[in-house]
């Protein structure tokens, strides 16, 4: 079976288990098998916290290398881009040769949220407080992330506090590697 | 000789190829040769603005391709974490079996930086306004990035108005792949 690697920041939920089984559930559905971060079993015992941090990295990238397809959720994370170890993650597979897919739960485009977040202390300006640049080019963020993409990035509206729960968009996302 | 890709936020200064020719220099004092995002001539004629976003992401991997060495700059930018386009890049030079270092402006380590920042919201909590957990392993930011390296991230401490355009760090570390 084709194994779609679960890319996003849902491991930070309350209940990660929870969204990664919804996911798994989604992609068995579509003839698929999803793999969450968290499904290798780890042994933390006797670790310091930065051993245990390098396991889970070290286990990761194991992970995607079993996989052919990362499906990433880069739904705009603790500022207006994704998460960082799920753009890490993407531009890792990515060089494996591996499709990536991705939705976002989040319409707006990135120069739109840059904009938008960042006149909080400048309003009006397309640079930030250190004078650096915004990028501008119609996409959903980064031109690294937009542009390692297999297929169109999925983007879908929902309610405020299902921004990282709500899997509507992801399961488009799925669908859409079928064809 | 060596060549090393540059990747950071250095990009969105408002004159990048100042700080490329500097990083270059640096490099060149060391035997490197210093290879800038901006580096290959492309041409923009009669693109859409998303053409252009995907030429310069076909010809960031393709720069990335060509070297031995990532040294990122992952001074948090927009947030508490580093810039999205360097850490996917980071994790494509990762997978490609580059050796990845990296330096830091900014002194305080990633749960830290996130406490700080989202106390702006919820004061003393270790989740953010999503009730999402933030990652505590003594690291520099998030487990990919640090994972990562081939060897120590430089931290250097420098004035806000240095934030993004200090070498200290930068030549620090170029001197640490010497040994």
């Amino acid at each position: 079976m084709i194994r779609i690697y679960l890319a996003g920041p849902d491991v930070f939920l309350p209940d990660p288990l929870k969204v990664a089984q919804e996911k798994k559930d989604i992609c068995l559905k579509y003839g698929f098998e999803g793999i969450f971060p968290l499904d290798n079993q780890l042994n933390f015992k006797g670790l310091s916290k930065q051993q245990i941090g390098l396991l889970i990295s070290k286990s990761n990238e194991d992970l995607i290398k079993t996989c052919q397809i990362i499906v990433a959720n880069i739904t705009p994370f603790r500022g207006p881009s994704l998460d960082v170890g799920t753009a890490f993650e993407i531009g890792y597979g990515r060089a494996l040769g591996l499709s990536i897919y991705a939705y976002s739960n989040v319409a707006e485009n990135f120069i739109t949220r840059n904009r938008k977040y960042f006149n909080l202390i400048f309003p009006k300006t397309d640079r930030d407080v250190n004078n650096m640049s915004f990028e501008n080019f119609d996409m959903i963020d980064n031109l690294m992330i937009d542009g390692a993409m297999s297929g169109k990035i999925i983007i879908t509206s929902v309610p405020e506090n299902e921004k990282y729960t709500n899997l509507v968009g992801f399961e488009e996302c799925i669908k859409n590697i079928c064809g």
